[in-house]
């Protein structure tokens, strides 16, 4: 697989680079950086010393340590890969020990809020250029990560107003450097168009996982056997990270509500439209549905194959 | 890939099989009874005459035909493998040509309608045991079928009061024979297990997907580009045919308000713990829910793969 990222580079981008947590995201990072040459020097931090072991053990980074302050001392990039809630206690823990010129990004799924969270907290001199990889899979910790995740995905980075261009420009080269495609953009937007590609459909799986699982009239053992029929999809989504995904939602409160409230007004209509027997209705959106999943797979985020290809078990 | 699927029999399990509508699903039945020698001879009954062409191209069957009364003719088996809403006016055109002893069946996503629209055309002598194997793709046509699809899936049997045990378990073997696993249940529960289980996600996958395309303060090719984070995996099951899903909510129309209500009162709690930031209620939500995925994983029903182990187009 990671034959697709490209031989190694001959100079790394950067010296020293420290990620923050190496779940899936971060050590997703650690193992691109490595196999691509992006760090002279790659520092990895987690706060649970359970995976700064298992870091070791996998050799996914140079150094590795549960002391932030200490862990981002002489770095010239660091990156936080924590839940969104955690990124303002990180950033507060890692200030005493960041060094001017340093850039500091992040992998959080929401923007405004990790600004808010890490921007007072960052000493004259360290630029903040905040990043969302549009990447992931249900799974998480450091076993879960692989160096192609970010191939072929998009990048998001939402740079405040006086943030350096020159820094914006090298986390750019880093994304890139990783196979991502990269677009910058206001924070407020980026958590808009994350709440309802990412945000509330997650939300929204996990309610209806939860709902099926309390039924009365229907058996989770009936529930189970039956999934085949579409459900078994929204399982997956409903199978992530609970903290990260508690994190997302308080953090990105706003846009998840205002996105929540239309998609509740059309539910309503097509309600309306069942109790109502409007079969046009009910055809005219099922028709209109299909041209944005051919919009995806021809931007190359989907694959063509039916039931994405999946394989089965037990066959 | 039909290797799975074992030996063809030596003797086979009907004389005549006559499918109607070679879409996915009797397509894939057709595959099936072929590579298995289920039937001495297969009959494709399509209303589209560009269907029995191609099933002649494909030679997937014995004999294709648009005509139903002829087609149905001096078979002992016939399976109606249209859409719901269709089912009563095949059997009427069917019903003069149906011979004393023969069994009929269908396929249907939703039961209970099903027996209302075909029981009173059926002639004396003839047993009906409705049937619905849970297993499907977003494609449809005959192009789409494939013989394995059943394999490892559930086929709910739904036979009404008084059906023939006999004429029950020969749809059993039948079902058996292309690898389903066969349960029997009264077609009122099969509407609302489905309904939670397969309809009220289609329903809202829809739904999510159309919401998307018409806001205005997000662009659609933002919604295509970012789609990686969740969203995309709904316009997958919102990429299905309009037609049969038309059918599907206009027939089982109570299952599918009261299923929806029961989401909606809980999308309500979920909404409301948001904008008061109760995040350990979030995170107990979302941890509850893993349960129900590895109950699916480990049932045989999905693969353990992250991502549904999707292959990526353009790596
Ligand atoms: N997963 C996705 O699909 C995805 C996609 C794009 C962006 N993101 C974003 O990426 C970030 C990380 O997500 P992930 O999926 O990689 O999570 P993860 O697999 O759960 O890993 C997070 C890691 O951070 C550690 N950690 C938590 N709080 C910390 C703190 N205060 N100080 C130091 N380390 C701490 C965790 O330790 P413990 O083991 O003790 O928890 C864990 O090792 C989140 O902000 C998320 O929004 C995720
Ligand atoms: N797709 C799934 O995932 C799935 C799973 C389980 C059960 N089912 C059930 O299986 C049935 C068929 O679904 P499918 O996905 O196979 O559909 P499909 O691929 O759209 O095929 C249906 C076929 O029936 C033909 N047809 C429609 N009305 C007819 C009529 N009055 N007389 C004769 N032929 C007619 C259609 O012709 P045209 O080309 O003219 O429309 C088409 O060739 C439905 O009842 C559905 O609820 C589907």
């Amino acid at each position: 697989m990671p034959e697709r990222l490209g031989p190694p580079r001959e100079t790394p981008l950067f010296d020293r680079v420290a990620l923050v947590g190496l779940g899936l995201i971060g050590s997703s990072i650690a193992r691109a950086v490595r196999h691509l040459n992006l760090a002279r020097t790659l520092v990895a931090i987690d706060g649970n010393e359970a995976v700064v072991a298992r870091v070791r053990e996998l050799g996914i980074a140079d150094e590795a340590t549960a002391d932030v302050a200490a862990g981002v001392k002489d770095a010239d990039f660091v990156i936080l890969c924590v839940p969104v809630g955690a990124c303002g206690a990180v950033a507060e823990a890692m200030k005493a020990g960041l060094k001017p010129g340093c850039i500091v990004s992040d992998v959080g799924s929401v923007k405004a809020s990790v600004i808010a969270q890490v921007q007072p907290h960052l000493p004259k001199g360290v630029q903040f250029v905040p990043a969302h990889p549009v990447a992931g899979t249900e799974h998480s910790g450091p076993d879960a990560g692989f160096a192609t995740l970010f191939f072929n995905r998009w990048c998001i980075l939402t740079p405040p107003d006086g943030t350096d261009e020159a820094a914006t420009e090298r986390v750019r080269d880093f994304w890139q450097a990783m196979g991502s495609k990269v677009e910058v953009m206001t924070a407020q937007h980026h958590d808009l168009v994350l709440a309802i590609t990412s945000h509330v459909p997650h939300l929204i799986a996990y309610n209806i996982v939860g709902t099926a699982a309390d039924l009365e009239t229907v058996t989770q053992s009936e529930v189970i056997k039956f999934s085949a029929g579409g459900f078994r999809d929204f399982t997956r989504i409903a199978a992530s990270d609970p903290t990260m995904w508690r994190d997302v939602f308080l953090h990105n409160k706003e846009a998840v509500l205002e996105m929540l409230g239309r998609l509740n007004e059309d539910i309503a209509l097509l309600a309306r439209a069942i109790r109502w027997g409007e079969g046009d209705k009910l055809h005219d959106l099922f028709t209109r549905t299909r041209a944005i999943r051919r919009g995806i797979i021809s931007e190359g985020q989907e694959t063509a194959e039916p039931d994405f290809g999946r394989r089965r078990e037990g066959q």
